[in-house]
């Protein structure tokens, strides 16, 4: 069972046994989610589209962009909880909303604008 | 039940329905992603440490800081479903290996170093 | 003249007159650039390698690009002037660093693998 | 002379040698500056406001950060010239424009509210 609530509780018991709690301001975990973020861009920045989904089916690049992937979750799921946000109750009422506001036969195969 | 694998399935639905799978390879949904990152990092950069924290505890920075880490993991979900990530058992093998490798007897109450 | 030290002189009056000098310190403004750089990146998501170049040639985003590369040089010259680093020599020393480490006829037409 | 436009020339001659343009479309180069803001901001992330500033005025931070931002100014650099901007000429523009919308007056001391 892919739990988020369970996630968030292992990040909180890791970082408690550190006392690393008092690093975990939220500006600090956004610099780290940055980070995190920065290399997962690094690993697909000089393939093109087509060579990016494909590279990522085999290694070293699949093994690669799953363990940055997860630094970034397990940063945003710390964050979350230091923020007092439930993370999984934010992302299901902000897809309800965009699914409310991109009318499927609108917006069908085109990308959305960007305000 | 805050199932990741849920979010995924729903992400899938919500693209499918709009014809939207031929704008997220790799490159343009890690670059979607940097946007929200850069929307909630905007949200608190001129805070300051303590006050961010306390901020968030209260409207307007709760909805938004919530809102912002929705469309993070939102996107963080549909990249993970496109590479054929599964970012759930990742994250938790990311996890466990930290554990492993940050002793807490030897770490305690120090930020980890940067490599 | 395109003097990046007389740049970072316009920054330093324009934060000064506005006595926001409190608010940068290097993670704030590295926070700052996060959401700039993100901006940048929502402009450009959904194209396609090819379509990216050639919608920036004309307007719209021809001077959408130009604002947000803009505001990524006013808070990078920002941070270098705050940190002390003399940015436009740390610059050509890395460029020196790169010519010299990675060699023209090893590399030619391939991309630099990350480490 | 901190001149940008030799800045951007050099970095030309230094793709082309390489016959690196074939790699430097927009997206690309974003997530190259994504990956170099990520690595900026890691250097950062545990350290206090006050001692992120204190510790940029010693090695080993004070070197790697005049490396990272280096990095950061390159690509960025790289990006304006491959979309046909100016770079310079939009800073300055854009930070008149900062400068009329900001009245000193009604802002000193006070942190810009994001929109």
């Amino acid at each position: 069972m892919a739990d988020l609530t369970a996630l968030r509780d292992a990040m909180r018991d890791f970082t408690d046994a550190r006392d690393w709690t008092q690093f975990h301001d939220p500006k600090s975990l956004i610099l780290a989610l940055v980070g995190e973020v920065g290399e997962l861009a690094e690993l697909f920045q000089w393939l093109s589209a087509e060579g990016a989904r494909e590279a990522a089916t085999r290694d070293p690049l699949r093994t690669r962009a799953g363990e940055e992937l997860a630094d970034v979750l397990l940063y945003l799921v710390r964050l979350a909880d230091v923020l007092g946000v439930d993370l999984y109750e934010a992302a299901t009422a902000k897809l309800a909303s965009a699914d409310a506001r991109f009318d499927v036969d609108a917006v069908r195969g085109r990308a959305p604008e960007k305000a």
